[in-house]
């Protein structure tokens, strides 16, 4: 059982822990603050005389390679996640570990899914500790209902790439799992059987873990052409059948949505971005690939071609709607974070324009700058939003974790930043008065955008004083959670949690912006 | 004056300090030896709410960037080569330096040009103290003759890379000149009117450095594509009228030797490639840009074609030869450190299998193995080559410093390593029985290839073994020396020379190979 630890109210006024996994942490200060100390993060230097003159790395499994690295108890396994739901390259590693003797080990994933359900059995057996990443389906379960020996800590992509930059998490191990590699390992995700697009989320895994491990389906000949995970940072290459099953690490198709309120919806968000003066020459923009920000690209591309309007820039989660976008001259980049299907997969391998990102060009809070900042508008989803305009993406108003950040917060440092969200889900209300878990502060949100009406944060009279004239159905806030709470018969549950925390939400910089609390026994 | 070191003499029975400019180093042991220890630099870490939210670094000259800098005496500024002898902003940013009141800099280069005389000008005034980097014409002189306060330090290109990685170089300014940046600070070599191909040489630089700034004669909006430096290490960025004289930058046009001498030789070592059973389907060479490597460029290139065969991959420097290969298909890849004339820095542009690597991917030798011990054979020059087959491409048999390292050092990894020179120059003998300075030890040169003959290192039995049969004119290396003796009328004379040490020879493990020594007043 883990000890209730001290808790200290932040500048959001959520109580956080002063002490997660053992490690003292500070609370959320507000953007921006605090300035960092220190130095980054610095591996342990190596010599090309303990690596093969010829450059093959290649051993002959997974076992054999994690059996020459430096194993011990507690020791930290990074993954990425790339592979999605067809991932089968994780459980395996872990499983590899636990059957070399392992115990306790992190397990650091730069995000979890469904398949990954085996790792329960991990935690159980006393192989696996605890995760640090995001926690989803069953995993989410695991840990909300107390049952994780450690605390979850939940990361933003960015957040994740400062902490490994910054030393706060030492990786071990980093297992990459590429559908390309040379025997050097050099990675490449955008070609062979399981191409995924790009490797981004593992770039920090690759600089910055003692030992690097690529696992892959498809060997070339050096050089593996382009390299997104440089061989230089790798100490073994794994060749195996199959690293992951493509119809689950990207879908075939992009699908729209077709309900009539999010419709409604994305073309109002397009229709804001016009009006707000945000669509201009040169402008940039990013959006998910949830369904109402897919219809919201196609709103907007429609809007471009009429105002003649051409975007200097746009930011993936790419699909076959961006790509489009490019073919079409309606944007002259597309800055991918992440490839979400088939078109996309294939743009990035072929088009020079279509161009890999990483967390550490575009998220990391720890750099001299990011990409996320110079975008002009970011439309993006969130589970709840209050009437501060602070949103949760990852529980459940019901306090269950559910969702993993992903670049959710890094994105919030946008020009603008548009929330689009239905006023309501399952009758239960969506504006709320106070969040379940705040995982975005409000002076970082600056619209909500619902199917009725488009609030706009008091902070940004500039939007506002913009927007005079225009037809859109501005309203307050507050008015929008009235009428919700009004059809949905009132607000909604309160969580039923108990005050032992499971898992604490880390803001950009690493201090802690909110705490998740263990489901109370139903 | 400096004081005259304590010395100590390492495993290829060299002289060399035991303290360079304050730091304790240690002798050369072997190949191989010593084992680092210790971890790779971490530089400080920033925190975006330093830098504009807009992505805009722009600074309104070299003047503010640098004074917004933390200055100090002492302090290290670095630059990078890459516009060679048309680089118009290492000298007007160590005079900025000097008149912003800073003194005893360390300058460091990636290898410095005719162009950098003014900095003897800074070294007499005291706002430069010394210089680490490649001393040639009359910086190599001022050297030479003991008038640099410090100790120059030559590293490889390779060895520049991991002395900024493991932190024995602390740079606390780099200067990099793009040829086409954002205001961001993603920098691209490949584009603009100063366009100089790669910007390789730059890359520890900006990763490295407490603070990086940006030169460039073209803005871009963002992003910069590619960003072969990215705008994530940039602090700030300086947009001037001209970064370089695009005609000393790269030549118009690749020259090939007319030497009849030069010509034989470059076709044997093209012959020999063949006959040791080096040139087959998917093998690998480098050469450099020099007469007779081009030469032997196009002699393969007729063996390629002759006997069916493709490679892999080719190193550049690129020139012209290597891109109407790749044009041909007798390559799949070139993978460029730098690009050497018009036609390289087209191709690079443009090509996608015209790959931009860097001293980290190619040359570190404390990485985690690197891209020259890949390479087949490799085709090299010197200045002197003894009968120990150890070799020297630093000095001139009087003693005088004259050229950098290049890469030349960290090429001695190929699998067969052939140094093409003549045997005797303006009649001094280039085999000799030692050479004035070693910057390559025996064991890593496997043939070197004269006019009068091919020597092949004893060492190489699988050499030796191969070419059995082969009608090459194979001789011992004693033989070639005594010819060439008894042609030049004798051996040469030995340099003329103090004890006192003026510059190092670092190994790419960043021990001391040896020792330049003050020239004796004439």
């Amino acid at each position: 059982m883990r000890s209730v630890p001290e808790l200290t109210t932040n500048a959001v006024g959520r109580r956080v822990p002063t002490e997660v996994n053992g490690v003292p942490r500070r609370p959320y200060g507000g953007v921006g603050a605090p300035e960092p100390e220190g130095t980054r993060h610095g591996p342990p230097i190596r010599s090309c005389a303990d690596y093969p003159r010829d450059g093959d790395k290649r051993v002959g499994s997974l076992e054999e390679a994690l059996s020459r690295c430096e194993l011990r108890d507690g020791m930290v396994l990074s993954t990425h996640h790339h592979l999605r739901n067809g991932d089968r390259v994780a459980v395996p590693a872990l499983e590899t570990l636990a059957r070399l003797g392992v115990r306790d080990a992190m397990w650091f994933p730069s995000a979890s899914f469904p398949c990954h359900a085996p790792v329960v059995d991990l935690m159980e057996s006393g192989a696996v500790h605890h995760i640090e990443g995001s926690l989803n389906g069953p995993l989410g379960d695991y840990c909300s209902e107390g049952r994780m020996r450690g605390s979850g800590v939940l990361r933003s992509h960015g957040g994740r790439f400062r902490a490994i930059q910054d030393g706060d998490v030492e990786i071990d191990v980093a297992v990459i799992a590429a559908p390309t590699a040379d025997p050097f390992g050099n990675c490449d995700g955008s070609h062979g059987p399981s191409a995924c697009g790009s490797l981004g989320f593992a770039l920090a895994d690759s600089m910055y873990a003692r030992r690097v491990i690529a696992v892959t389906d498809r060997v070339v000949p050096f050089p593996c052409v382009p390299w997104q995970i440089q061989g230089n940072h790798v100490d073994f290459v794994v060749e195996v059948d199959s690293i992951g099953d493509p119809a689950q690490i990207v879908s075939g198709t992009t699908r729209l949505t077709r309900s009539p309120e999010r419709l409604l919806i994305a073309e109002q968000v397009a229709r804001f971005i016009h009006d707000a003066g945000i669509l201009r020459d040169g402008f940039s923009f990013q959006a998910g690939a949830g369904g109402i920000a897919l219809a919201f690209v196609e709103f907007l591309a429609r809007r471009m071609r009429e105002a003649g309007v051409r975007a200097r820039f746009v930011r993936g989660g790419s699909t076959r709607v961006l790509v489009d976008m490019l073919r079409e001259g309606l944007v002259d980049y597309v800055l991918d974070g992440q490839t979400f299907d088939l078109d996309a997969v294939r743009s990035i391998a072929e088009d020079p324009r279509h161009v890999a990102t990483t967390p550490f060009t575009s998220y990391n809070w720890h750099g001299k700058g990011n990409f996320a900042s110079l975008i002009d508008v970011v439309v993006l989803g969130a589970t709840e939003v209050d009437v501060q305009f602070r949103a949760n993406v990852v529980t459940h108003s019901d306090g269950r974790l559910l969702h993993g950040i992903g670049g959710w917060q890094n994105c919030l440092a946008a020009g603008c930043t548009i929330l689009a969200v239905p006023s309501f889900r399952d009758r239960i209300p969506v504006i709320v008065d106070e969040v379940t878990t705040v995982t975005g502060p409000g002076e970082r949100i600056d619209v909500v955008a619902t199917e009725r009406g488009i609030a706009v944060n008091p902070r940004r009279r500039d939007l506002l004083e913009a927007l005079r004239g225009s037809d859109l159905p501005l309203r307050s806030i507050e008015d929008i959670r009235d009428e919700v709470e009004a059809l949905c018969g009132g607000k909604p549950e309160p969580p039923c949690v108990t005050d032992e925390p499971v898992a604490v939400v880390e803001w950009v910089d690493g201090t802690l912006l909110d705490t998740v609390w263990r489901l109370a026994p139903r």
